[in-house]
């Protein structure tokens, strides 16, 4: 499993026992490029391999991959070409999803919404049928709405706009200014340039949402609005593809089961005001047979589910404990 | 004067007549970086010199710099430092301004507000006693409201949100749609990501904006919805300084002058709606000493200021005849 900022790699049995886990550095290879995306990856498996007392020289049978950014088509046969040529050894047979499908295929084969929000976002409806449905996920220059990344630019934009009187801020901008000047080690707005461009780092720079969870959490208003801000907008994803969602999925014992992946899902208490109304306004203007909906986390790496899809590409299949790899964090029943 | 996108060189006698103009790519340090930056100017220089008859191994007397980028006193500092290091036969003495500053000197010795909407955006009031407040000029990253930048990604976020029924457009995208896949050469919204990162160009990006003002122009109504937001965009710039104009500023016979420097503001009619609306609501909300406001344009490049606060800086002055520097294109007197 791949993200924005980390990735993680895990060896599996044809058992579906977990042998290894190695992590690595962010392979969006829209964000690093090709060659690194493919190094990292390679680095990750092999040193799983030997942390498993396996011999790096023999190829595993199939690398099943989620890759944040693993969307198009011509760019992921590319990527399984590259590294067939440059890494042998590697594996026998490739297997490329993206993020949010590895991290379905982790917690169900029976579909829901996954909403993946951490340096960047993405939403995607899997239904029962397999068919899928996307929002989001176009990266921090035309969305990102709820990620980190957007969390930190609202913060900071607000900020900037303060000292411009440009828009008058909701709240004292006070703690997110000095915040913002001791991550980024800065004196003043201008030093925040380099940041922005010649030196900017998206994982960096969504970092500092980090430091804005701490300011909610202490009671800080204006870190406390952006949060509500950003559950609004990752409310909005799921609303967004809410009229493609097949019946089944919302009459399960859970309602519509919505799988939070990514380190802002840590912020629910701080979200959760602004995710919940945006729900509730959606369900009330002709939703009906939207009831209940239940959120979920992993309890497992979405590399898992990127594991056994490449099992089952390559014609075997990896027996998983559903139920063992994800956990309900909350539940909402609509009233009537 | 050198903008986001293209830049420009005059040569000018003591006696302010124009000698010789050159044009030139994009000089923003921020964006092209310090060397191509100092390179880019030299070569304009030298050129101009040649077109004047002047020997270009003669350093000329004064190099007045409008910048965009401009601003940040250690980045300018180490621009003249290596420009004095490297190029020891460009001038004898240097100054460096903002292009908003530049533009300003180049309509007028009394101050007004600047408003540049070209590649990027940015509003500086200039008061007669030649204090300064600015709003905004930070970038494509963390602003640029009302720039040909902005309008482009409004226009297109639109599309993508439509596309992801993430927010529902308040016109037909169909006319930006298809523009948008011919003047990138894609055709599907995932064709957009190089653009939009590995090969980002932010005057390739902004040119977009052309476009929407011919969809515009032509009468098709998600353009001219993005143009009247931009309209608003650069009024609010204004409303943001407003609390900080000098009282002498609104009392001479044009009322409040406004230069408006950049190729958006080709687009007046377009914008017009947008902008008169919130300057008029702003007025409406405890500006009575705010009658009326005239915008203005130049006839001439504002490298021409720039040349004038270079040589005041070098202890010369240069004789500007500031009406035929300028033109009124509009005027409003508010209704009591």
């Amino acid at each position: 499993m791949c993200g924005g900022t980390h990735s993680k790699a895990v060896l599996v049995s044809a058992e579906g026992h977990i042998l290894a886990e190695t992590d690595g550095p962010c392979t969006n290879h829209w964000l690093v490029g090709v060659d690194n995306c493919i190094n990292g990856i390679n680095d990750m498996v092999q040193r799983a391999k030997i942390k498993a007392g396996l011999d790096p020289d023999t190829p595993v049978c199939s690398l099943g991959m989620s890759l944040s950014g693993g969307e198009q088509k011509a760019a992921i046969q590319k990527l399984i070409d590259d590294m067939r040529e440059r890494y042998p050894k590697l594996s026998q047979s490739y297997f490329i999803t993206t993020d949010a499908i590895g991290a379905m295929a982790t917690a169900s084969d029976y579909g829901g919404i996954v909403v993946i929000s951490g340096t960047g976002s993405n939403c995607k409806l899997v239904n029962p049928d397999g068919t899928q449905v996307g929002c989001g996920g176009w990266g921090h220059m035309m969305g990102d709405e709820g990620s980190a990344y957007w969390i930190s630019h609202m913060a900071i934009k607000m900020v900037f706009d303060a000292r411009d009187n440009l828009v008058t801020s909701p709240h004292d901008i006070n703690y997110v200014k000095k915040a913002m000047e001791e991550y980024f080690q800065v004196s003043d707005l201008m030093g925040m340039l380099p940041h922005l461009y010649r030196i900017f780092q998206k994982s960096y720079f969504a970092g500092f949402c980090r430091k804005l969870a701490e300011g909610g959490s202490a009671g800080d208003a204006l870190c406390q609005h952006v949060f509500t801000e950003a559950g609004k907008a990752l409310a909005r994803h799921i609303v967004a593809v809410l009229p493609k969602v097949h019946q089944d999925l919302f009459s399960g014992e859970l309602g519509l089961p919505v799988l939070c992946v990514g380190s802002v899902w840590r912020s629910w208490e701080l979200m959760k005001s602004g995710f919940t109304q945006v729900l509730s306004e959606a369900q009330a203007h002709g939703y009906s047979h939207f009831q209940k909906y239940s959120l979920l986390t992993l309890r497992q790496s979405s590399a898992l589910g990127g594991a056994k899809m490449g099992a089952q590409n390559a014609g075997a299949s990896l027996p998983l404990d559903y139920s063992a790899n994800v956990n309900v964090f909350f539940s909402h029943t609509f009233n009537q």
